[in-house]
């Protein structure tokens, strides 16, 4: 098999003329298909079913220190919960604040203040100043992108490289006190899934910003989800940061969301303990306290940090699979024809995938088209333009397999078509 | 029976001796009791323990358009919970968000909102403006003064009358500029008990304020919250600011946090379309959904409106007792001795007690050292200070029947006690 560079325009136009043939079969299928976001099939929820009763009477609503969850109070999290998150990162139970459904409510948080109060380090807060710049990881995950632009803050893309972002180009930058921070998701990464190496965690640790407010939004969402293979151990960073004299650099978070129910799930701060008193201090305006029926349903469903990497295992065998499917297709059907580039994470939710130059959109246009819905092109860099229009993020894990099948069948077609329509300048 | 202001010297000695002596013998029984804050009791949470188990299977997860709500997705709640929210304030359903487990959260990112990004009918973000200032009817909530206190607003006291605050001054003040919206409670109001008359609700209606932007932020906690007789309608303040021409002058807030579980409940914002659909896309930075499996729970708990009033019915059962053993003792042992006023509320969960002049404080110091924890003097006042010193919040809802007796019998010994201190200038 010959790739789509080497053929002449005559073999060009017949394998044209053929995909073009399968593509039309497709769309006459009216297929509706989604493949747009990184949301758990139905099937892994229902492994987590038994949280749902499990405090089922009004006794079983007290915590450890005998405190009655049902009741306002405990800003922070109930005892038992931030142990559960603590062992999970590897923290100290007084380095964690329990958030509510969403870590990315927590972000925002974090940065809002930054805005309107300033950081415990800041001179002022960051609306009073003229320029605020913010380091983002690209291809990377576009919520995070957007609650800073939504600030008003400059985006700076930094260029993703295999063993995470371009440290050179960051240590670099920071010596503008404009730059404030820089997002990352340091294991299985949004949308690479890449796991920063020991050596780029340790330039985080050991960055030198000249903003003393200077801000590590450390997003470490896919900590525990390896689909294959055994858990990894990763870095503490606020460790790192702490042997390195910036204990207050960084913040991080994760949550339960891809562990139990997305929406109904459990979120977690770590940061030093000079950073949790400063931010209890700010979200105490806001809130009286969390869920805390829910932090308890969660401790008792898991008991421990052993029972809750158990409970991965069942999301690994139903994952798995669908990242199999995916990269065996590309494998398969892509990977001769030199159209397209991609990572085989072993944990996390996406495949992220790299079209030739200009192809990205064409390609999502056309498999959009064909019924089959995913994340829009651009949608991984800062302010939604991908520079070369290539990056494609795959989420294989919200279809039953039988879709997924299908949907990848289509969005093979349509890289295919989509390189076609370039090579011959259709 | 004298009043103290009746007293000569030497009976107002002897009285102080013998209250003194009665101080000091509670005192000695070392107790330990609250009425610092509006919490259910333990009984009161009870009632809705079969709220933990209606949803018990992974099938029951679905809502009324077939949605799994254990995933992410759907911003602003489930269908059928903002149905029960509209039912309840009498708005539309359209005219609703449903979010998370606080209302005071919601509160809080309608004015962050307003600072970091300007409201729907802003020039500018409220950050950018030199001068920001904010009505405040006291005494009031602590928590709603203190969220626009944290952003740095002016906070401007108004008197409150006896059927909602002074509008004189409202309507005369709304007159600048700079002063950009209003707290209130107008139902059963913290702590007064004070529900705004229909005249008041029409005049905050038909204000005309010189800020575009300015709002009305209708704290309706305590809407259905008759702890005495039936429950007492309301007007729909939307359908009266639209009908005065000004449609978007007005949020609305409620919640289930006295109603199921303080800490657990679900939390309802009503504004108009317009209002909801601007607001929404800037929710949307910050989260994807709230806790969806909550919102249904509560929806299968309560059934409908009825069955939310019927269950109204059984806090009132709790709570109503507990309020007449604090009235009846006022009425009985201070009332006679005119050195307090106070208000009788058939519903909502304070009762606001005036002190003569500058003896709040005092009061509530002698309160501490004797074992009962009451809300700090001022606490109701912006940046907690009462003008005269002489404001007093009572919570009676959370300690049980025979603490709570033996609370009021030690606060109406501190409060003669602050009073003869003041006649006897000791």
């Amino acid at each position: 098999m010959s790739t789509y560079a080497e053929m002449d325009k005559a073999a060009l136009e017949q394998e044209y003329a053929k995909v073009k043939e399968q593509y039309e079969g497709y769309k006459a299928l009216n297929l509706k298909l989604n493949m747009a976001r990184g949301k758990p099939s139905s099937m892994q929820l229902d492994v987590s079913g038994d949280i749902l009763t499990v405090l089922s009477k009004n006794e079983d609503c007290y915590d450890a220190e005998g405190t009655d969850v049902r009741n306002y109070g405990g800003l922070d999290g109930i005892p038992e919960c931030k142990k559960l998150f603590a062992d999970l990162l590897g923290v100290k139970p007084s380095e964690i604040f329990i958030g509510g459904s969403s870590s990315l409510t927590i972000m925002y948080d974090v940065i809002a203040k930054a805005y309107t109060n300033g950081l415990k380090d800041s001179e002022k807060p960051w609306a009073k100043l003229d320029k605020v710049k913010f380091l983002c990881p690209a291809p990377g995950y576009d919520r995070h992108f957007r609650i800073t632009e939504s600030f008003g803050a400059e985006l700076i893309t930094i260029p993703m490289l295999d063993d995470g972002p371009d440290m050179d180009m960051i240590e670099d930058l920071v010596k503008d006190p404009t730059v404030k921070g820089i997002w990352c998701v340091p294991k299985y990464s949004n949308p690479d899934g890449i796991t920063y190496s020991d050596k780029v965690v340790d330039r985080f640790a050991n960055l030198k910003p000249a903003a003393k407010d200077f801000i590590i939004m450390w997003d470490n969402a896919y900590c525990v989800h390896e689909f294959k293979g055994e858990f990894v151990p990763f870095r503490n960073i606020l460790e790192e940061c702490a042997k390195a004299g910036r204990p207050d650099m960084v913040f991080e978070f994760c949550s339960t969301s891809k562990i139990t129910f997305p929406g109904a799930g459990v979120s977690a701060m770590a940061a030093s303990e000079a950073n949790i008193e400063y931010m209890k201090k700010l979200l105490a305006v806001q809130m009286i306290s969390e869920d805390k029926v829910n932090q308890l349903r969660h401790v008792r469903f898991f008991k421990d940090r052993d029972g809750l990497l158990a409970h991965m295992k069942k999301h690994a065998a139903i994952l798995g699979p669908k990242f199999d499917v995916v990269l065996d297709y590309l494998d398969a059907e892509i990977k001769p024809l030199e159209i397209a580039t991609w990572k085989k994470p072993t944990g996390g939710y996406f495949i992220s995938l790299d079209t030739n130059d200009f192809c990205a959109k064409r390609t999502l246009e056309l498999a959009k088209e064909a019924g089959v819905t995913m994340t829009n092109a651009g949608a991984t860099y800062p302010y939604g333009k991908d520079p070369r229009d290539r990056n494609i993020r795959i989420a294989p894990s919200y279809p039953p397999m039988d879709e997924l099948k299908k949907a990848v069948e289509v969005f093979g077609v349509c890289l295919k078509l989509a390189a076609l329509e370039k090579y011959l300048e259709k």
